[in-house]
């Protein structure tokens, strides 16, 4: 069975969900461009999972992405996060981060144990993350083999109360030796419409 | 940079490069379905690497992949296979087989642990591999992001004399723990056409 895909379709202006779509659920309170090329303005976003991406729209930007399997995980590190780790869609989730990034060419030059200890023995990806569980919930959706502009789309969830948290989430990894090999992030940051 | 893309494209009939298109490079001699669904008879296939897939054709059928990264070998064992493997298009290599492969949803519900142990530790997968080295020479595509019908597409060249070996090198990966994981399997051998 294939992974499960996912649509992010960003628009601009006025969204009453046109063409019998429902409006969108995520209004856009800000694009940084952390590291390389910007992402254009947009006013809210619609995260859309199926068995197929969605069909193409008018937008101000497509980003797709797909489910996949765990490239780094090991099997305690996944037992003990899917002990304390929360879903998606939590109604006290009114604030949400989709950060899309992109790897350099040293990085997936290294083989599999050379990724794997810069990921968790050297730059503690894991550990650093699970200090912020359950509070912020996430999803990774892969996509460097599709050939779009990222190889990662990153997902994050939370309410008003982890705000702050999450912003020290991400400034640790970002000192970390594996950002070293980021060469592009750009961060969306979004608030719940609905 | 996005990973370099590949399209096999098998036709029937006689192939003389309609359209512009170079003859198709291999002749299919033999389609066998190892495991699960076949894949329709075609008496010629093209493999047509470059930076997006090439354009839909009238075909029998067209599987798509890309080259990617790799996924579960170490510095070590990488060193050794540069040493001693040859690149495709040999003059020599006369005979090439395409085994497209599909793994099963336990294999992708494992962990990254879990399945290095199974490849490499139990399976041996690089070591009997490079017992065939530098006779058959090898590329491995992936698929499985790509939402097709399979999850991997392997594709091998070699000589005449190495013929009988690399029957042997199939029988044995065959065996191993890891091809229990395997519920799609396509035997499609070639022979060069000019």
């Amino acid at each position: 069975m294939a992974p499960t895909r996912v649509t992010m379709v960003a628009g601009t202006g006025l969204d009453g969900g046109a063409a019998g779509e429902p409006p969108a659920a995520w209004g856009i309170e800000r694009i940084v461009a952390v590291r390389g090329e910007p992402l254009p303005a947009a006013s809210h976003l619609r995260r859309i999972e199926g068995a197929e991406f969605a069909a193409e729209t008018q937008s101000a930007w497509t980003l797709q992405g797909v489910r996949s399997h765990d490239r780094y995980l090991e099997r305690g590190e996944k037992d003990r996060l899917i002990a304390i780790q929360q879903d998606l869609d939590r109604p006290s989730s009114t604030l949400a981060a989709l950060i899309p990034m992109r790897k350099s060419a040293a990085w997936w030059a290294m083989t599999q144990d050379e990724r794997r200890a810069v990921f968790e023995p050297r730059s503690r990806h894991i550990a650093i993350g699970s200090d912020y569980l359950p509070a912020v919930a996430r999803r990774l959706y892969h996509c460097r083999d599709l050939g779009g502009p990222f190889d990662f789309l990153t997902w994050f969830e939370f309410d008003a109360a982890a705000a702050g948290a999450f912003d020290e989430l991400l400034g640790r990894l970002r000192e970390t030796e594996e950002w070293r090999y980021v060469d592009r992030e750009v961060e969306v940051r979004l608030q719940r419409r609905r």
